[in-house]
């Protein structure tokens, strides 16, 4: 397999720091090809311009969107963005690994997708999940977070964590057609002890042992729903992000009593 | 009322340019002060480092979250971060206002994020939700987006847009004890034509001209649980994050058919 990890973490001292050392050494074990993107060490710019298009009047109005598409096509995006796109396309294992911030990714990992996941390329106009750009290809989220397992589920004060990652498990890897394996969760790491962080590491080298054959996660594809949008009656909603239907929601989107 | 908007659209001659024109309109007519960080325009830097925090040394290792709380006591977080931190103090009414990326927010509007919602500040050790730092305050995102609001829906391709944008409303604007307003949003922004697009701007003026006695949505309160932050047996789950106590959810986060 040829591995890519997108790797967001400014302390190479830190706790995800020794998840990527031993991220390597797994797939090096396993035979893997690894390209590692240390967005911190790179100084990864994690902001759209006009600048990200070599051939485009600064003086124009910026439609980045267009730009996007106009600049993937023309082969004119900037240096940094192709060079990324380049990596994606090789992979076949894209690892996002990061802190969670705010039960999301760092701005910088943001920007990385904002940037390089680039329409023509990871998608197109109605191109969307299982006819997406990176169909073929598998995607994990690996992250570390201070909060308790209990914290993030269905009842616990966060809520359940699949849905503080829906908008990056479904919103960007499987709108792209990525498969989407489960994520890696390191919880509580400020709180935990030595010991407690080799048994992690050790969780993480086991889970990348199997990761080539592991299933998928289950989202739904784009030929579950209709043309306009909506789902089939004939698919049962089966995913945090569709289980409501049916359930009331008034125009505030708040779920009535 | 004293309203800080957080704006992050790089050109202002968009549609979000005319959104932003529109409001400052609306709360000048109705006697607001209104502060603007235009965060493309300013330059801010939304990458988190060692450089914020003016007494550090260098060669130390970085625990971003540590550091983030000494220097907020000490008085000694860079200056663009301070300038940010004293709007958000000064305000009764905070608008995070962006073009929707990836089902989320700018990353130059996360770095924002990130780097200004400090610990001490912000929120505290379980100071969180009602008893966060940000109590008594309101906030508001107002997004635009290239999709139909017939894919944000339950029953829609991409799911239910509350599911979406529960990241940042519960947990980045709840979670630090705002007042979570009912999104603004404007759709399929892209495909829309001028007469549409005048009446998008009229039904914001017409929100903002209320937005002052509006009923805020119903996040949950961090008394709605327990020591183990489990929900209490009394308590009723309400919204999208916790709506699946209950409901089957296996080890890797699916529900289960």
């Amino acid at each position: 397999m040829n591995v890519f990890i997108v790797y967001a973490h400014p302390e190479p001292r830190s706790f995800n720091g020794a998840l990527l050392e031993r991220s390597r050494a797994a797939f090096a074990r396993l035979g893997d090809e690894v390209r590692v993107s240390d967005l911190y060490a790179m100084g990864f710019n994690p902001v759209p311009s006009g600048a990200d298009f070599t051939d485009r009047s600064p003086a124009d109005r910026l439609d980045y969107y267009a730009e996007q598409k106009r600049a993937y096509e023309a082969g004119t995006l900037a240096d940094d963005i192709k060079a990324e796109i380049e990596k994606v396309a090789w992979c076949d294992l894209m690892i996002l690994q990061f802190p969670l911030y705010w039960f999301s990714a760092p701005a910088i990992l943001k920007g990385w997708i904002d940037r390089v996941f680039v329409p023509g390329f990871a998608f197109g106009g109605g191109a969307w999940y299982e006819r997406g750009g990176l169909v073929g290809k598998r995607a994990m989220i690996a992250t570390t977070m201070a909060a308790f397992p209990q914290m993030m589920a269905p009842d616990g004060i966060n809520g359940l964590l699949e849905v503080n990652l829906w908008p990056i498990q479904n919103g960007v890897l499987a709108f792209c057609g990525f498969d989407v394996l489960a994520p890696f969760i390191a919880n509580a790491v400020p709180y935990v002890d030595d010991a407690r962080r080799a048994r992690i590491l050790d969780a993480y080298d086991n889970r990348l042992t199997g990761i080539a054959v592991e299933r998928p996660l289950s989202f739904h594809r784009r030929d579950d729903f209709d043309a306009r949008w909506k789902i089939k009656p004939d698919v049962e909603p089966r995913t945090v992000g569709h289980y409501f239907a049916g359930v009331p929601v008034d125009i505030l989107g708040r779920l009535q009593g």
